[in-house]
């Protein structure tokens, strides 16, 4: 079972969350007969986030929360019926508007398992069902895939910057809005980030949480070093002592002190943080006054723009910091805050039951779309990955041979066995899914993390079936004609 | 009364939605007898967005929103109870989590209304009551203010390069999670949008929403202009059709054969889209093609990665193009995508009960936080804004003497009248403002843009008044020595 958190925290009903253009065309197929016609759609990527060249994918839970919860309420029907269209008469008829309030969701939907390396064209889900259905679901699933997995991604690039350090995710100030930041602590931790700030995320997913003091606690006292000992008073079992209010090596001299009446107290400080200036330097001061000092075990914190670059390069320069806090460049995943995920009709069926392929056509190769009810199969050699085929799941297994995005050519695999990477989540509507813990979630997250780390000296095998690449050839050339 | 789309889009509490150092600290305060020792804190920002010289405040109501339904359940304190510390113990006492759990929101808070324009270092929001209940609201004040007017500000710069047309909000689909979203449509249509694609804050705000179909659409019909009639005959009253699912001038083509078959049963064809492509020569050709079959009217909109830089570009390159679609760079602030305002304590009372400055030092001159308690004054010369200064609250109304933060010097404004900007929001945690509808803050904001466009040639002075400098100069010295 999916913990319910959407439930939890939203209280109305969430047909109308979608853009208009699903729900007029809901209304044309509805009109022309077509509602009920099964199809099929894909959600995917054409470009890897960050230089990336993989994805890690996340927010499938979020994605099955919300369908399963998805119907529309009297009052959403009411204000659909108050719509008017150019010439100011109602856009929706009273009769579409009561179907869609007796609707209920029977979809089926296959995913990739949140924590899973999606590689570009892959589809992420496949969505199969009435075609009014996939269709009104569109704009909500890219929402809730899109953002998690993009911040999944960066998440997992700056732990693996971090090299083995503690990384923890503070960026609830900078998101947007309150379930923007419950879902970037989320993604964050199924990327590998050890903790978060936001409580209330801890709260809903068993994340761990951290925190100790703000600057503003230290403006509230006399003094630093009185504002220190006041606070090992209250919580002596949580000192990491913020140091640069005033100045920051005054600072961590009045956190030794501090930590030393905590020792004699029997309790243990648990380190600093450096929150502005030259954080290597800064760190690196720091490290030896508290060794000096006896302080050998206490952590030095950092924060202050966090990202895998800025990480490096503190590394590069020895900078000895050992836990380091992300937030504005993780939650919004700054330098690109947008997974360009789409969502596209590959297969419909006729009036006699049988499945027809489609493809959008664009003067972009890349952006052409791949026809069919799509698998993606994984080739394991030897227990590692050797290459990803998408394939038609009316064509069976794959073979060997695989025609690859990168190098517009084929090639063949290593011998080795296939899986399958999208499992059942919903069977026509219904929910055949147990999701995992999330904890569970973020180590299998951090395991395929190492298995493509291996790999990442030779770029990555993936692409189409030969079968595949055939359906798409004819289907290209049948629709220019 | 504000809306309640918080509160009726979550169902728990929302004591939780706070970085964990806000609770730590609280429960410091309340340890050394300090909860309900009153305190002042400002949330303001350092760097305007986009290489903008203001920012257009939004996020009031929402925050209003919030801070009316603040409190913390059964459910958040038996969670809190589990934390432990660095030594496996709790990290609070039973007695403080009972003090929360019965805690009601006493604070006073001092606002600019939504679409007001805020210079750097001016308070958007002053909020003075009980230290302990100033700090825990920290966080969330934050996430749902910085968000809102960096979106609402980007909106602004987008109508603006729009000069006139239709600016329509998109990015549903790339926004941060379902609020991020709502949160993103409300505030995009604050700065000046005329629709959005979301019809869930469609629903909520009164926002128009516009949409019609997308390439699924077409894919799911034999040919195009098929797909175009079946939709004609479905929604006579809402066409316009996307033209780029196979070929764009083709498909302008198809959209006229449709237009026409529609005029002859007395509707008419709102227009077309255009979705990739070079939008400027499209845009002309598909203008020319349209006027020759007698669809002068007919509406040109596109869509495609647009932001303010791009439609400037298009409209130079004689783009024809009438109505604009925003999506993902709009809702991400994709250039910027996060607004760097903080929360500082500036004054607590001391035991005597008088009020003390407090400041934040930092090597950055620019870091160094202002003193006191503020209200920020407009100069009103001959219904002209001339220049803002920030004043202490007990210096009464300053003087014409304005430190500016760009010189670094002092000027003296003209002659005018002074307006208070920061407005009683609630006083002593009761809510006093009767919050406007959208439509009446978008007035106000489009109104406040206008009055700082004609300003724009010369930079607009703002600053710290006489006494305000004078009073930060001495405390500067204080806590340095």
């Amino acid at each position: 079972m999916p913990n319910t958190h959407l439930k939890q925290l939203y209280r109305s009903e969430f047909g109308l969350m979608t853009d208009l253009y699903e729900l007029t065309m809901a209304y044309g197929y509805w009109k022309n007969g077509m509602a009920d016609r099964p199809a099929a759609f894909h959600l995917f990527y054409r470009k890897p986030p960050f230089g990336h060249d993989h994805l890690i994918v996340s927010g499938l839970e979020l994605a099955a929360d919300f369908l399963q919860s998805y119907r529309f309420s009297a009052e959403d029907v009411q204000y659909l019926g108050r719509l008017t269209g150019s010439n100011g008469k109602a856009l929706f008829s009273e009769s579409f508007l009561n179907y869609l309030q007796r609707m209920e969701f029977r979809c089926s939907v296959y995913a990739m398992p949140e924590g899973s390396v999606a590689f570009p064209h892959q589809p992420l889900l496949r969505v199969e069902g009435p075609l009014l259905q996939c269709q009104l679901i569109e704009t909500v699933l890219l929402t809730l895939v899109n953002f998690s997995s993009l911040i999944t991604t960066k998440s997992a690039r700056i732990v693996q910057a971090a090299q083995g350090d503690s990384v923890l995710e503070f960026g609830m100030r900078r998101s947007q809005g309150i379930d923007g930041a419950i879902t970037a602590a989320r993604a964050a931790y199924v990327g590998g980030c050890h903790a978060t700030s936001n409580v209330k995320a801890g709260q809903l997913y068993k994340i761990p949480v951290k925190g100790t003091h703000a600057h503003s606690w230290v403006m509230c006292f006399g003094d630093e070093l009185e504002a220190f000992q006041r606070y090992a008073d209250a919580l002596p079992n949580n000192c990491i002592f913020l140091v640069d209010t005033y100045d920051t090596i005054e600072g961590v001299r009045n956190a030794i002190r501090a930590g030393q009446q905590l020792r004699e107290a029997g309790h243990e400080m648990v380190g600093i943080r450096l929150d502005s200036g030259d954080l290597a330097s800064l760190s690196i001061q720091a490290r030896q006054l508290l060794d000096e000092a006896g302080f050998e075990n206490a952590a030095i914190v950092a924060s202050n723009e966090l990202d895998e670059h800025s990480i490096r390069k503190l590394k590069e320069q020895g900078a000895t910091i050992s836990i380091w806090g992300a937030g504005t460049r993780l939650a919004t995943a700054s330098d690109q805050p947008a997974l360009g995920g789409v969502y596209k009709l590959s297969a419909i069926q006729n009036e006699d039951g049988e499945w027809e392929d489609r493809i959008k056509l664009s003067e972009e190769a890349i952006k052409v779309s791949n026809p069919g009810r799509q698998q993606v199969f994984r080739r394991m050699s030897a227990g590692h990955p050797s290459g990803d085929v998408i394939q038609d799941v009316r064509d069976g297994v794959p073979g060997s041979r695989l025609w690859e995005y990168r190098t517009q050519d084929f090639r063949v695999l290593p011998e080795g066995d296939w899986e399958e990477l999208l499992k059942p989540v919903f069977e026509g509507g219904k929910l055949v899914y147990d999701f995992p813990a999330l904890q569970a979630v973020r180590q299998y997250s951090l395991a395929q993390q190492r298995l493509f780390a291996e790999k990442a000296a030779h770029p990555y095998p993936h692409g189409l079936s030969q079968s595949l690449y055939d359906r798409k050839m004819a289907m290209m050339e049948e629709v220019e004609a």
